[in-house]
């Protein structure tokens, strides 16, 4: 038995791992476009500000561990370029030309590709997206003399590369088509980032839709319908969507969301088809609805489930909460769950409350601030939280994710008996404080 | 209507200030030993390290803030040394003298007091227990020449003394009588934070139980089955027990671990009579027994449910999963649940874990390490976690805390969505890691 892995990222790599771990005597192929698997693309922000100092780092292990510890046959520079899943077969381009590989089992884990509102933007000078480590290192060559830069889009991306750039001392202007800087979190809340950018410097230009861009004189210049900004370069980055050429091919369909359909095995609806990571969409345990929420640690734990299916198990993926995390300096920026705009935009009544509170025992040196919103239904189930500060966030929105994944109402969560000691947190810990408010 | 209050630490302020919440127009009046309300225990070994300089810092608020603020009547410096809770009386030491307080319905929220195997023993000139404000400022004077210093114990008092006298140069000696440091870990792990402590200069003995404690010459003499420690001071840190006296003359009882037996409620079972606190026993979720965990988080709760209800509330207090955190220099010490030598004590089936991991992304600079140990039932169901590490434990023990509140499975803990970024997190998390090696 051969099962046949298309892309080398988390999802694959996991995948591929899982397959093997089941079915040792089973063939287990990946084809990778790039020369890297197993790769860390949130990273890429930390590489180009020079954090990172070697590209290798960003991938967690080599081709080469694969094929030698794991014997998985990792073929890099191989992009498949058509699948005849009905004739169980693939055309591949590699360095040598095109060759036709056959396999009885099919994972596809192509990932997810920077939006770009219009290709042409693509092809001028000095414009760029961020997705792989060649992207990385495009950049971080050519940006070197560059004074002026220009970020289009002011999400997770945006915002990690407004830090980079900061650091290497350029100039940093966003633009964002929205009237806020991160979508994802609640007018208020990104509020408070925004002022927190704009003390570091980066120039924040909200509701400026970029209309069209263009070389002008060596510069990039950035046209939206208000403004034109001129720059040395620009990154766009305005979100990722779904990989699905080769999936559609092979006979899957697509959700509401664009993202490919699976079911909670990611299995792909046609037999010995499966697909796993950033090109799929997967359950919201909060709305119940499918979600395209293309980040790491899920595409890892799909890459696992459909691995373990294709390979003859029954493991189950049971869906996502949409934890996430980022920093700007020294700021930390977390989510969970739904915010209040969705939430409101899904005709649910909800209960929110918005507490700025410190991090440690007040008598504690070197104790900071932290604030928390909780959005809560009617029927008291917490549906998120958006929480930033300047520590101790990582852990209390993973302890808001538990209880988001537990449906936890949020009078139980007031209740929660969290860990106290004065270095780490108050006696009453913001994430009590807030849903004593909430309540 | 007038609700009085025993004690004015954490419970009984948090039973004060709801009672006044709920109820505007009652008398509530609060009658503490000391001159501190709403003071911090935890931080005393910060004040003696002199990390915390201002010993009026470790109390969250004045008694003339209860008093303006909240009108709560607080009186300091008056022990309570009767009850009558059949004519709703009470008898006060104060500095005036004695006098009668009547009540209609009475909080008992007295706390705990360091366990001492022999009273003499603190009559033994420079012998130490840590409790109260003013424990913290007589250490703090007594050892200020002081070279050599034993401390009784190797629990959490014991370790964060050790650490304070060990900032503050001393020689530090620990008596264990256990055969490790830390009972409330399993010994694979205390033995981690025993080699930690050893580095970093504090002589560990155990299995050495103390028998007498004298003065000989000036110097405290500690005398063990085997062996003879000299020094200049010694700190008994042998774990609280509740002080029940008031309780049992109003007629509470007691459960079987000593503390007050209370309800949901905080009811103490006669009618007008409540206790929060330190000094009750409450339900231990993992286990489904009562259990004795003096500590400030669930204490505060315990008051505000004890207010709450002797305000004609209806609050219930769900019981405590025994989270808890510490730490010993940089290495961060936490747990929640039960340990495994306690699971097998209860007869029940467990597999575990212990695995060492990195706190952030590989490539991202600055990773320290962590271990966790997961204790999973036989059912699958999470009973426990004990996690130490350099960075980031608490909120790896806050998200096993929800985890094992609401029952979790070890396989369903596998699948939470965690929030990743590199500078905080692996893809694949200590918690998930440990998980999925547990299944």
């Amino acid at each position: 038995m051969k099962v046949v892995v298309i892309g080398g990222g988390a999802a694959g790599m996991s995948a591929a791992s899982r397959v093997r771990r089941l079915r040792p005597d089973w063939e287990v192929e990946v084809y990778e476009e790039t020369g890297y698997v197993s790769h860390a693309p949130c990273g890429l922000p930390y590489f180009i500000e020079g954090l990172v100092k070697d590209k290798g780092l960003l991938s967690v292990y080599t081709p080469e561990y694969f094929i030698k510890k794991r014997k998985i046959m990792v073929n890099t520079y191989s992009k498949v370029i058509d699948v005849d899943h009905r004739g169980r077969k693939l055309k591949v381009l590699t360095k040598k030309g095109e060759k036709e590989v056959e396999y009885d089992k099919l994972i596809i884990a192509t990932g997810a590709k920077p939006f770009v509102p219009d290709p042409e933007w693509l092809e001028v000078d000095k414009v760029f997206t961020l997705r792989h480590i060649s992207d990385g290192e495009r950049i971080r060559e050519a940006i070197t003399k560059d004074q002026e830069i220009v970020i289009v889009g002011a999400g997770y991306v945006g915002i990690e590369m407004a830090e980079a750039l900061g650091r290497l001392g350029k100039k940093v202007t966003i633009l964002e088509a929205l009237p806020q800087v991160m979508p994802a979190l609640d007018p208020e809340v990104a509020n408070d980032v925004e002022d927190f950018m704009k003390k570091r410097g980066i120039r924040i230009r909200k509701g400026e839709k970029v209309k069209a861009v263009k070389n002008v004189d060596g510069k990039v210049v950035l046209e939206t319908e208000k403004n034109e900004y001129k720059a040395d370069s620009a990154i766009i980055a305005m979100g990722v969507r779904p990989d699905v050429d080769l999936a559609l091919k092979a006979g899957a369909k697509l959700g509401e969301t664009g993202g490919i359909k699976v079911n909670e095995h990611m299995w792909a609806g046609v037999e010995g088809l499966y697909a796993a990571g950033d090109n799929i969409e997967v359950l919201n345990l909060v709305t119940g609805k499918p979600s395209f929420i293309p980040l790491a640690p899920p595409a890892n734990k799909e890459g696992y489930v459909a691995g373990d299916n294709a390979a003859g198990g029954r493991a189950v993926f049971p869906g996502v909460v949409g934890s996430a995390i980022t920093k700007f300096y020294s700021l930390e920026i977390g989510m969970v769950g739904i915010n209040e705009k969705l939430a409101k935009g899904l005709g649910l009544k909800v209960k929110s409350s918005y507490i700025k509170h410190p991090t440690r025992a007040h008598y504690y040196p070197g104790g900071k601030w932290m604030k928390v919103k909780l959005v809560v239904e009617e029927s008291r189930r917490i549906l998120g939280g958006q929480i930033i500060g300047l520590e101790g966030v990582w852990g209390r929105v993973a302890a808001l994710a538990v209880a988001v994944q537990n449906r936890m109402k949020v009078d139980d969560l007031f209740y929660v008996d969290l860990p106290y000691a004065p270095p780490y947190s108050p006696v009453w810990d913001a994430l009590i404080v807030a849903a004593r408010v909430t309540k």
